[in-house]
C-alpha cells in the first residue's frame, strides 16, 4: 500500500503537483486540509496532491468491519483550473497503480457532492473500478459559499478500497501494507482503540467544553483576521462535535445549533482568506480562461445536397441527462433550421454518455434567395405633378441607399406606394450551419449545470470536443473556447483514443467500429437480450419490464454493452429478498437473475463499458457484491439479535428537522394522530389492537444498522424485524405499510391500520414542514412534501371508509400533536398545506383525463377526496344528459343574480305572483326532500329536477328587482334558498354555462 | 524540496522501512508520532520512516526569521533494532539526496539527547555537512522511563536545513519547494498567521481550559487501559502547553507543575502499551541479539617475537572519550599483560574518533614455563617408621593425581614438608593476548555508556569491529557477538571502505596511507600548523595556546585533519567579538583569526575530516557561519532596540528551579542579599551606588534573545547591553563580574560590587538548592554547585577585604531571602552546603600543593577562608621552626590529657607545686599578651612560646589526676585554660605529634 501512495505521489508531481502533507489535526477528508479547502478559492492557480488520514469517528468499528474504519486513508488532488483532460490524467494514475485499465471496466457513475456545512458543492461523478467506488471526482463549484472561478478539480482516491481489490482480499486489515506487515499488524491495535474512545470512552462534557473553546477561539480569530487559525480551530471544533456524535451526545437542537455556527464560522474564513489573498496580490498569479476560439476568415462552400453530422463531445454526463439532451438538440435544431432557409432532410439525434450525435439528412448547398419588397412613401406624396420625385421620395431612395430610378410602384391593399424590391441572397449551409450549431452548443442546459475551464460555456459537464462535418467539409463551429474539428474520440483505453472522421456519412457505423454504439434503444436492446442469455445459462431470467427504469439508467451508463454474468454465494439468499435487490439495482446498478417462480438465484448481470477482460471485471463485481452482502449480513445479523424497543430508543439520536425534533419525536406524534384519525372512523377490535401495537413501534427500523445503511429500505425491514421478533403479522404489516405509497407508482397500503399510520405520517410531515415555513419550492422539495401530500390524496381516495378523515380534520389534528410539543403552526400555514394538498389531488384528476371544468367544480369536495371522486364520476355520468344541462343552466342562472351576500331567508307571504308561489312550493317540495341530508350529486340532481321549470318560468314572469324593496327582497331570498340548496355539491360556476361547450 | 521528501522516502522503503503518515495532531517532532515513542518499547522490531511537519509555536517568527520556523518538517527514521550499519546506511540516504558526500565534509559530532518530559535518553551525533547540522542521529536507550531491548536508531533530518544548503539559498522562504513554487509561496502565509496566533492572539484562558481538559482525557483513557487515545491526548495537551509559553502565559509554578503531570502520562502511556503489546504476544514477533561469537577450536601459535596490532574500531567517539579511552586501554594492556608471563615491548595506544589501537612491541611467542611447589603434610607425618608413605602422603598424592613416589622433601621455614614441583607450561602468544584482549574490550566504559545491537556490550558508542595480529598471524578475539577479523575500516567515503590487513609491523603508515593519522599529537601538529599557515595567509594568527582546549576537541573529532580557512562578510565586525567567537567555538569549532593586535579578522579556520572538495566545503561552512551571525546581529539588533527594563522584565518568564521561583525571583533575592552582604563590610559611595544600580539590573541579560540563544554569553551581553544604554562603567562591569568566574581558570571579579553581586548569586544558588535537596551526586551537578562552590571560595580568598562575609554569615543571610519567599531551608541543609563549600576550598588548597596536616589544621577556619589562607601560609612559613614543633608538642601534649569537656576554669590558690604555679603565671603572661584578641597563627605563636617550658615542666614534675580532687580539678581546668587560649587558632590535633614526620 505504501508503495501505491508513492507511486500516486510520484505520478501527480510529475504532472506539476506540489505535495503537501496530512494535516496537522484532524480532518474528515481531504477536502477539509486548507490545501484544498482554501486554495480553490480565488484565482490563484494550484496544483496539489497529498495523502489524507481521514478521521470519521462514526465509522469506527473497532476494527472488526472488513470495510468500515475509524480513520480511513484518502489520496487527494486538486488542479485549479481544470487541465481540460482531467479524466485521461486520472486514467494515467490508475496506470500507474499498475491498474489495467484495459482489462478492467473503469466508469465515471454520476455523483453530486454538496456540503451544506461547507456552503460547497460541485458536480462529478465516483469512479467504479469493476463497480467498486474507487474515488470521487468532482468539478468543485462552490466553497465556503462563494462560487469558484476558476473551477477546481477534486480527485479524491480511497486508498484502502484500491488496495482491497488490488490484492484481492476481504478485510482491511489483510492488506499489505508494506512488505512483511500487513494493514492490520500496523495499525490494528490503534483502530480498536480509537474506536474505544470514540464510540464509548469519549467524555461528553470535556469534548463539549472543547466544542466550545475552540469556536471561541475559531471566533476570535476570524475578528483578528487570521483566516489559517481560524481554519484550524473550526476543524478541531469539527472533528470535536464528530467525538461527541459518535458518542450519541448530540440532541437534535444541539445538532443544528452546532451545524449552523461551523456552516457561518467556514463561511467566514473561505471568505477572508479570499480577501487576505487578494490584499497580498495573488502571490501566486491568477488564471486566465483559456482564450476564445476564433472562425476562420472564409467558411467553405459546398455544392451539392451533403448529410450533415454535428457531435457533441461531453465527459460522462448523467444517465437522465443524455435523454433529456438528445430531446432538447433534436428540438433545437430542427427549430432553428426552420427559421434558415435551409433545405434539408430528416433531423436524428442520439446520445451516449459521452456524445451527442445529430444527423441532418439532404442539407442542401446553400439557402435559395428571396425578395423582399421595402415599402416607401404613398406614390402620391412621391412624385409631383410633374412626375418628379419629390424630397419624400429622394429621401426614401438614399435611406435604402439605392438610385431613386431605381423604386417601382406597389399596391398595397388597394393604395399605391412607391417601393423597392430586395434580393436577399441565400447563405451558403456551412455559413448557416456554423452559426446554428453554435448557438445550440450555446444554449445547452442541464438541471444541474456545472462551469469547468470555460469562460462562459456551462452545462451538466464538460463539453470537450465538437465534431462537425457537412458530407466532407468541415464545418467550423466556434463556441467560446471551444473549435470544430473532424476528430472524435473513442474509448480513452482505445490504441487511438482520438480518431479522425473524413466524411459525415456512415458514421454510426464508423462509431460501431470503435465499439461506440450512439443509438440508445439499440443499446438498450442488446441490454435486454444479453442479460437474458446470460440468465437462462444459469437458468434463470431477467424481468426487464420490472427492471425497466433500471435497465434505462444503464443504457446510458456505457457507450458499448457489455453484460457481465456474476454470482453470489448462495448462503446470502437468507438474507430478504427486498435487500439483495436493493443492494443490486441502487449501488451497484446490477440486474438481478430470477428462477421461474420469480425467487431470486445467486446471480447479478452487471454491464461493463466496452471490451474488457470479462473475467476480471466479473471477479472485481463479485467482490464488490460480496463485500457489500457481507455488510448486509452483518447488519442483519446484528439487527437481529437487537430487540425492537432498543432500536426505537435509537431514534432519540436521529434528528428529523430543526424545531420539530428528534425521529423519535416524529414516530411518537405519528402513533398519537393515526389513533386520533382512528376515533373519527369505524375499527374492528383487531385493527385498533394492531394500529396500537404497531403506533408504539412505529419507525423503529430507523434505528436499525440496516436501514441506517439503506435507508431505502425502511418498512421493509421494520415487517422483517417485527415478524422475526414475534409482532403479529398484522402489525408487521402495518409497520410495512405505514411507509407506502414510497413513490410514483408503488403499492398503497392495503389494511386500515396501515392506512391510518400511513396517513399520520404523512400529516405530521406536511403540518410540520410547512409549520416551520419550510415549503417546497419548484427545484427543491428535500423532505419529499410533493410526494407526501400525493401519498395522502391516494390513500384517502382508496380508502373511501375513512373519508371522515377530512384534510381539514387531518391538518388540524397534526398541528395540535405539534403544538402540544411547544410548535405552533400558524393557520396560514395549515391552509397552504391543505392548498398542497389539493392541488396534486387536482392533477392526480387531471392525468386521469377527466375534463378540467369537471375536475374544478369538484374541488370544493376535496376535503374529503372519496367525496369528490364520487363527484367526478358522476359528473361525468351526468355529461350527456340533458335534464342535468337544464338543471345547471337553471341554477348558473339563479347564482348569477343572487348578489353573493343575500341570505336564504324570505317571508312567503310576501310573494304574490304565480311563478313566485310556484317556485317557492318547488323549492320547498326538493329541500324537504333531501331532507337536510349530505347528498352526492346525483341524489341532488334527482331531487332537485322539479326546480327546472318553476326557475325559468319565474326569470321569464317575475322582475326581480321590484320596486318595493320588502317584494324585492323576498324575491331574492326565494333564489338564494334555491342557490344554498345546491351548495356544497359542485362549484357550479365552474361548470361554466354550457355543459357540452 | 518535495522531491527530496520523495528521495528520502523511497531509499528508506528499500530498505524495508514502512511508511507511515505525519501524526493527526500537531506535534513539536517527530519521535513524539506513536510511530517512534510507542514502537521503540518492548521487543518488537520495527521500521519506519515518515515526514513529520514539526510545531513549535515558540520557534514562531512571523516568518522573518530565515532560519526559524514554527512548523519545520523533519523526516524521522527508526531502525529497530539497530541494523549495525546505520551510519553506513543514512551516508547512502545523502547520496539518495544528490549530496556528494566525498566532496563534503560530512561529520558524526556528538550529541546526546534527553527528554525528562518523555523520560527519554539516547547517545548520538548531530550530523554534520560542513560544519551544518543536517541530522540527529541517536541511538535510543530508554523512553517513557522504560529501558529500551532492543535499542533502535532515531535517524531525524532537518528537511529545511537541508534544503537550504542543497539550494544555497539563505532563507527558508527561498527554497525551491516544487517546480515553480517557494517554499514561502507555498507556507509563508500560514507560517506568519500561525506566529500570529502563538505569539499574540490565542487565548490564554481557553488555552488552560483546553490543557485541564486534555489532561483529564489522557487520565481517563489510561485508567480505561487504552494507550493510543491516551498518547494523542497526551500530545495535544502537550501542544496547549506549548502554546500558552509561547504566548507567555505560564508561570514557573505552572511549568512544574504542567511539566510534571505530562511526564507521568507519559510514562503511565508507556508503560501501558508496553503491557498491551505483550498481551497481544507482541504480533511483530521479538527481536533477537546477534548471536555470540565462537572462537576457534585451535588457535594459531607463532615462533618469533613480533609486534601486537589490536585495533577497537567504533563509530565516532566524543572527543574527551577518545583521550580517555587511549589511556584506559594503556593501563588495562599494561596490566594484563603484567599478570601474565608473557614478554613484550613498548605498549603503545593512539585512538581517534573511529579507532583505538595498541601497538605492543616484541610480543614472545609464548610465556616462559614456571615451576610451582605444592606443599603436602610435614614429612614427619608423611612416612612412616619404615619410611613408608602414611595415608596423609597417599591422599596427598592422590590428591594432586600423582604417583606417591613423585613426591619430593621440601623445606619450609626449617620445616620439612613433602610437596610436589609443578610445571606451569607456559601458553602461545595468541591464546594469553586473545583471552587478554577480549577482557580488555569487554571492561570497556566511558562516561556515559550506551548499549547497540549487541546483547552484552555497553560502551560510548557502538563497537563496530576488531582487528588483532601478532605480526602476521590473525589473533581470535571474540566478544559477545564481535569476533576480530584482519580487516580495517578507513574513510567511509573512499572507494573500498574497508581494508585487508596482513601485518602489525608499519600499521599506523597504512593507516596514513589511507588519509588516517592515528596519533593525536601529530593530528594536534597538523592542525596547529595547518591553521597557522592559513591564517598567515590573510595576515592573521591563530593563538593555539588560547584555543587548546578547542584545539584538543577538534583534534579527536577527525581521522585526518584538513584545515580550510573561510571568511565572512566584515560587516559582522560591528557585533562585540565574544559573540562572534563563541559562534565560531562552540557551535561551529571553528579556529578565529587574529591580527597582530589580537583583533578579530572576518576569517576563520574550520577543519575538516579526510580529503574533501575544499571550495565546497569552505563554501558551506562559510554559509553556516553566515546564517548564524546573521541569526545573531538579529539579536543584536532587536536587543538593542529593547530597554534593559523590558529585558529584565522577561525573566519573570524564566523558570529557575521548581520551588524557588522564576529567574526574576531569583535576581532579586541576588540584589538583596548582596546589599546584606556588603553591610558586612566597608563600601565606598561610589561602590554602594554602583551596587545598587546593578542589583536593580541583575541578570537582566538572561531575557535578551542573545542570551537566551547563547546562554555563555550571560554577563559578556550584560556588560554590553548596559554600557550602550548608558549605565556607568562600573554598573556595566558589576554586572559582567557577578558571573565571574564561569568555570575554572576564568577570571574572578576585580571590583568589590562585582565581588558581592557573584558571591550573592553563588550563595543564593547554593542555598536554594540544597534548600530543595537537589544536592548534587557523584555523576550529576546539573545546576553546577560544585562550580558556584570554588566560585565562592575563589573570590572570598581573592577579597580578603571581604573576610567578614564568612560562609554562615552569607549562608544564613541566603536563606532569609529565601525565607521572606515562602522557601524555608531546613539547618542540616545549610550545614551540608558549608561543608559542600569548606570541601571545595579544602581540595584547592590540596591541589596548590599543601601539606595535608596543615590543610586539616586550617579548616576550621574556613568560614573566612582568607583566614585560613593566612593560616596555612603561616603554619608553612612555621614548618621548619623548631620552637613552633615544640610549641605544638606542648599543646598537643595539655590537649590529649585533657577531657573535652574540662572547663577552663580553676582556683590558682589551689596550686601549690612550683611547677603549677610556673605554668599558671606563664598562662597568665600570654593570656595577657593576646588580650582576648582574635589572632593569627603567627602572632600567637610568638606570644605563646613562653608557655612551651612551663608546660613541659608541668608534666615532668606534677601528676595530673592527683587524688585530692580538689586539686585535680584545678590541676586539668589549668591545662584546659591554656586548650582553649589555642582554640581557633588550628585544628591542633590535625598537625599531629610530629610536624616533621
Amino acid at each position: 500500500m505504501q508503495d501505491a501512495l508513492l507511486a500516486l505521489t510520484r505520478y501527480w508531481t510529475d504532472r506539476g503537483c506540489l505535495v503537501v502533507q496530512p494535516f496537522n489535526t484532524e480532518v474528515g477528508a481531504g477536502t477539509l486540509n486548507p490545501a484544498t479547502v482554501l486554495r480553490v478559492l480565488g484565482p490563484e492557480p494550484w496544483r496539489v496532491a497529498y495523502v489524507e488520514p481521514s478521521v470519521r469517528p462514526d465509522d469506527a468499528r473497532y476494527g472488526e468491519n472488513p470495510n468500515r474504519l475509524q480513520t480511513h486513508t484518502q489520496f487527494q488532488v486538486i488542479l485549479k483550473p481544470d487541465p481540460g483532460n482531467p479524466q485521461e490524467l486520472y486514467l494515467g494514475s490508475l496506470a500507474a497503480l499498475g491498474i489495467d485499465v484495459r482489462a478492467h471496466d473503469v466508469r465515471f457513475v454520476e455523483d453530486n457532492w454538496a456540503s451544506p456545512a461547507l456552503g460547497a458543492w460541485g458536480l462529478g461523478w465516483e469512479v467504479w473500478l469493476d463497480g467498486l467506488e474507487i474515488t470521487q471526482f468532482t468539478y468543485f463549484q462552490q466553497a465556503g459559499g462563494l462560487t469558484l472561478d476558476p473551477v477546481s478539480v477534486e480527485i479524491t482516491y480511497g486508498v484502502e478500497r484500491i488496495m482491497m481489490a488490488l490484492q484481492q482480499v476481504d478485510h482491511f486489515k489483510k492488506i499489505a501494507y508494506a512488505p512483511g506487515i500487513s494493514y492490520g499488524e500496523a495499525f490494528g491495535q490503534a483502530e480498536y482503540e480509537m474506536s474505544r474512545y470514540y464510540l464509548d470512552d469519549a467524555d461528553v462534557a470535556a469534548n463539549q467544553r472543547l466544542f466550545e473553546d475552540y469556536a471561541a477561539e475559531a471566533r476570535r480569530m476570524l475578528d483578528a483576521g487570521l483566516p489559517v487559525p481560524a481554519h484550524t480551530l473550526v476543524l478541531k471544533c469539527s472533528h470535536t462535535f464528530n467525538v461527541l456524535d459518535a458518542r450519541g451526545a448530540i440532541s437534535t437542537t444541539e445538532r443544528a445549533r452546532a451545524f449552523g455556527r461551523m456552516r457561518e464560522l467556514a463561511r467566514e474564513v473561505a471568505a477572508l482568506w479570499a480577501q487576505r489573498r487578494e490584499e497580498l496580490g495573488h502571490p501566486l498569479g491568477t488564471v486566465s480562461a483559456p482564450p476564445a476560439a476564433a472562425l476562420p476568415e472564409r467558411l467553405p462552400e459546398v455544392t451539392a445536397p451533403a448529410t450533415l453530422l454535428f457531435e457533441i463531445g461531453t465527459e460522462e454526463l448523467p444517465p437522465a441527462e443524455v435523454s433529456r439532451t438528445v430531446t432538447a438538440v433534436r428540438e433545437a435544431v430542427t427549430a432553428k433550421l426552420a427559421a434558415s432557409r435551409l433545405a434539408h432532410g430528416e433531423v436524428t439525434v442520439h446520445g451516449t454518455p459521452r456524445r451527442i450525435v445529430v444527423l441532418v439528412a439532404e442539407v442542401a448547398p446553400r439557402e435559395p434567395d428571396a425578395e423582399r419588397t421595402v415599402r416607401g412613401p404613398r406614390a402620391s406624396a412621391a412624385y409631383d405633378a410633374e412626375g418628379q420625385p419629390t424630397r419624400a421620395a429622394l429621401g426614401f431612395a438614399r435611406g435604402q441607399g439605392v438610385d431613386v430610378g431605381e423604386l417601382t410602384r406597389i399596391d398595397v391593399d388597394g393604395v399605391e406606394y412607391v417601393g423597392l424590391v430586395r434580393t436577399d441572397v441565400g447563405r451558403g449551409a456551412v455559413e448557416v450551419l456554423s452559426g446554428l450549431l453554435a448557438e445550440v452548443v450555446g444554449e445547452l442546459r442541464a438541471d444541474k449545470n456545472m462551469r469547468w475551464n470555460d469562460a462562459k460555456l456551462s452545462f451538466s459537464r464538460p463539453i470537450r470536443w465538437l465534431l462537425a462535418l457537412l458530407g466532407d467539409t468541415p464545418v467550423p463551429v466556434v463556441v467560446s473556447s471551444l473549435a470544430s474539428g473532424t476528430t472524435t474520440r473513442v474509448h480513452r483505453t482505445a490504441e487511438a483514443p482520438e480518431i479522425e472522421v473524413s466524411t459525415a456519412d456512415g458514421y454510426l457505423d464508423l462509431l460501431a467500429r470503435h465499439e461506440i454504439d450512439a443509438d440508445a434503444a439499440h443499446r438498450r436492446q442488446q441490454i435486454v437480450a444479453g442479460a437474458g442469455m446470460l440468465a437462462a445459462q444459469v437458468g434463470g431470467t431477467v424481468d426487464a419490464e420490472a427492471e425497466a427504469a433500471l435497465v434505462d439508467e444503464v443504457t446510458n451508463l456505457v457507450e458499448w454493452p457489455t453484460p457481465v454474468l456474476g454470482g453470489f454465494a448462495p448462503d446470502y439468499l437468507e438474507l430478504p429478498a427486498e435487500i439483495l435487490t436493493t443492494v443490486m439495482r441502487k449501488h451497484q446498478r446490477y440486474l438481478p437473475v430470477r428462477d421461474a417462480q420469480g425467487a431470486l438465484l445467486p446471480h447479478f448481470v452487471a454491464v461493463a463499458n466496452g471490451a474488457c477482460d470479462e473475467d476480471v471485471v466479473r471477479a472485481g463485481n463479485e467482490a464488490v457484491l460480496r463485500a457489500r452482502y457481507e455488510d448486509a449480513a452483518f447488519f442483519w445479523r446484528a439487527d437481529l439479535a437487537t430487540p425492537l424497543a432498543r432500536m426505537k430508543a435509537g431514534l432519540t439520536k436521529l434528528t428529523f428537522a430543526e424545531r420539530l425534533g428528534s425521529m423519535a419525536d416524529r414516530a411518537e406524534r405519528i402513533a398519537e394522530l393515526a389513533s386520533v384519525l382512528a376515533d373519527r372512523v369505524e375499527l374492528t377490535e383487531t385493527d385498533r389492537a394492531t394500529l396500537t401495537r404497531a403506533g408504539e413501534l412505529a419507525k423503529f427500523d430507523l434505528g436499525s444498522q440496516m436501514v441506517i445503511e439503506l435507508s431505502s429500505l425502511a418498512g421493509v425491514m421494520a415487517r422483517e424485524y417485527a415478524r422475526r421478533a414475534g409482532e403479529p403479522e398484522a402489525v408487521a404489516t402495518a409497520l410495512f405499510e405505514m411507509e407506502l405509497p414510497r413513490g410514483g407508482g408503488d403499492a398503497l397500503p392495503t389494511t386500515t391500520p396501515g392506512a391510518l399510520l400511513a396517513l399520520a405520517d404523512r400529516f405530521d410531515l406536511l403540518v410540520g414542514l410547512f409549520g416551520i415555513g419550510a415549503n417546497p419550492t419548484g427545484r427543491s422539495d428535500p423532505f419529499g412534501l410533493r410526494r407526501a401530500a400525493l401519498g395522502v390524496v391516494s390513500i384517502l381516495r382508496a380508502f373511501p371508509g375513512l373519508r371522515a378523515i377530512t384534510l381539514d380534520a387531518a391538518l388540524s389534528s397534526a398541528a395540535a400533536r405539534l403544538a402540544d410539543r411547544g410548535v405552533d403552526v400558524p393557520a396560514n400555514a395549515l391552509a397552504t398545506a391543505r392548498e398542497f394538498i389539493v392541488r396534486r389531488y387536482e392533477q392526480q384528476l387531471l392525468d386521469a383525463g377527466h375534463d378540467h371544468r369537471f375536475v374544478n367544480a369538484v374541488l370544493p369536495l376535496a376535503d374529503a377526496p372519496a367525496d369528490a371522486d364520487q363527484a367526478v364520476a358522476e359528473l361525468t355520468d351526468l355529461a350527456g344528459d340533458a335534464e342535468f344541462a337544464e338543471l345547471v343552466a337553471a341554477l348558473q342562472r339563479v347564482r348569477r343574480i343572487v348578489p353573493a351576500s343575500t341570505l336564504a331567508d324570505y317571508d312567503p307571504a310576501v310573494l304574490a305572483e304565480p311563478a313566485e308561489q310556484a317556485l317557492h312550493r318547488a323549492f320547498a317540495e326538493v329541500r324537504d326532500a333531501l331532507g337536510g341530508r349530505r347528498v352526492g350529486l346525483a341524489e341532488f340532481v334527482a331531487a332537485a329536477r322539479p326546480l327546472v321549470v318553476p326557475v325559468n318560468e319565474f326569470f321569464d314572469q317575475v322582475l326581480v328587482m321590484a320596486e318595493d324593496e320588502t317584494v324585492r327582497a323576498a324575491r331574492l331570498g326565494l333564489l338564494a334558498s334555491v342557490r344554498d340548496l345546491a351548495a356544497g355539491i359542485l362549484d357550479w360556476p365552474a361548470l361554466g354555462t354550457s355543459l357540452t361547450g
